[in-house]
């Protein structure tokens, strides 16, 4: 995939437009903070490391902002960070990445240094992010045989990410591996990243993918096709139970009653262990407009009332494994988990 | 409602187009065979009911081309049948109106009278349809109760059916008697038929309808909001298992995994004791681009491999009652469908 999520250009933040994919590849150049807030509240910058990485750049620029206006720095980033955090509330990769910024910032006795001081933090994750996606495609890869057909929810690769992928990181390093594994993309209603996101990156990488509508997948795992389900994360409680994109709980369902294992790939960053357990976890609600309409055209009346969730939670007893950096946990996943969250991070 | 779906006006039949709603409602006036044909390939008209009365008219519309013609009418008549019957292979009212209406032509000495003969069969059909759908109202609606929530798939309403509607007319029929029942509306990808059609029924009838994506419904149900799953169908087999439009069979899983009851209501003119089972009602696949595309919008890259099958088949075991013209089918259903079958139809 040649296309890049995020960019940092020094004095900007390049974030690819992913609600223009896949019609055209366009970057939106954010040089203060609230225009990356408002790229991720479009969700032209999307998926739970991606956006983690992107609210901490976004810190960089408001230090930035805040020295050329000659404004207290310390002061103006913390505000920032607020404006940053409250865009979406689900996946906890920002709030940890914020806080994690703002930490470093705290360390540091000279605050005149500040927009540095917090690139260097986002540049951090950022490559730290590239090499957990790395490591778990490593340890998923294990988990896929040759010949296996992957169905996966919403679009958890490069894209939502800063490269690699965390689930389609675990499909391109069985692919690597020499294992032939193809796919089945739900599309993912509302917004299709299935449909738009998904196809393209693994059709631009040659591996086998079929799209089908969400609605579809119980009659292709009935027929047999589907060998595991694996999917992203945007949160993953200290019980083990994770939310992810509206549809992968009724995917983890489905599964379970075909005898279907039932994968999540995600860093460690989505773990949370402040939250006890799914319940505790707060599902972003979108704008009912995202359902009525579809890239434009009205298809439902333009007054229906609407749900739209943007994430549901999987409960643990659902999923088969968690594969993350660290390895791949199984049996008591809440036990593994906590044990690596206290744990250095892997090397590699 | 006061939209019909098909209006027999002598010399044409004029088809409510479905594909333009909810933007706006046009008739589409077919005065040969071929045009009902292809309104009923394109959808125009749809829903298995509706396209088997469309299918009955269509054969007297090609008598009376026959009729003008002056070509031999029964021959002509039979193979606008063949036509016909191809157009969709999964409902089986389709080919079962087309049956009923050949047989009735083959008893008549009067060769010369065809277009008539037919027209009536035709119109015998779609007043039989309508008294079917109020009485599966009257039956289906014991199932349920004051402030239930329902939740519905495709569209099974008036619209799909010469009026009333069975998955609808049940909800109708619980309204009627004093019952506050609200629904949500499954949208139904990839023509979303839930969203255009069914959220347009209830919402002209002031019946409380909220909108879902299909990948919704498992979150809505594990919050506890969905009472029962009510349905149409296209073909019931002999032992019960019926098949409905795609991601029904989905919803009865998710239904059972969470202990809500799943019903499906459908005229017997739906039951064919020729298909033994499930695994033997043929499952129509449809142009890929119905996936890839929205109201004309690409949301797929534009060669995405799709795999787009319009239907699936709910196993008999996940049904707990099949709603017909003569009762509710509980417990045994395949012996009451099969008793019903063998017998009178009901008065009323």
């Amino acid at each position: 995939m040649s296309l890049e999520s995020i960019i940092w250009r020094g004095d900007r933040l390049s974030l690819l437009d992913q609600t223009r994919l896949p019609g055209e590849a366009v970057y939106l150049d954010c040089r203060d903070f609230r225009q990356v807030a408002s790229a991720i509240r479009s969700l032209s910058v999307r998926g739970a490391p991606a956006i983690g990485v992107a609210g901490a750049f976004g810190l960089a620029l408001a230090a930035g902002e805040a020295e050329a206006k000659g404004l207290p720095v310390e002061a103006y980033v913390r505000e920032a960070a607020a404006v940053l955090r409250a865009t979406r509330p689900t996946a906890v990769n920002l709030a940890w990445a914020l806080d994690r910024a703002l930490k470093k910032l705290g360390e540091s006795p000279d605050s005149s240094a500040a927009a540095g001081i917090l690139a260097r933090e986002a540049r951090a994750i950022m490559d730290e992010d590239r090499r957990a996606n790395q490591a778990i495609g490593r340890h998923g890869q294990e988990l896929l045989q040759d010949g296996d057909a992957v169905l996966t929810h919403c679009n958890a690769g490069a894209l939502a990410t800063t490269g690699h992928g965390t689930a389609l990181g675990v499909i391109r390093a069985a692919v690597a591996a020499g294992k032939r594994v193809s796919v089945y993309a739900d599309e993912t209603r509302p917004l299709l990243q299935g449909a738009r996101l998904t196809a393209l990156e693994l059709m631009a990488e040659g591996i086998p993918v079929t799209l089908i509508c969400d609605n579809m997948a119980a009659a292709l795992m009935a027929r047999g096709k589907v060998s595991a389900v694996l999917v992203g994360a945007d949160r993953i409680a200290k019980n083990g139970d994770a939310a992810n994109k509206i549809g992968t709980y009724g995917a983890a369902v489905l599964a379970s009653a075909h005898g279907i294992p039932f994968y999540v790939a995600a860093p460690m960053s989505t773990y949370d262990p402040h939250t006890a357990s799914g319940a505790g976890i707060p599902i972003e609600e979108r704008d009912p407009d995202e359902v009525r309409r579809v890239g434009g055209t009205l298809v439902a009346p333009p007054d229906v009332p609407v749900w739209n969730p943007a994430f549901d939670v999987t409960p643990v007893r659902l999923i088969d494994a968690v594969i993350t950096e660290y390895g791949v946990a199984r049996g008591d996943i809440p036990a593994r988990l906590r044990e690596w969250h206290g744990s250095r991070p892997p090397c590699g």
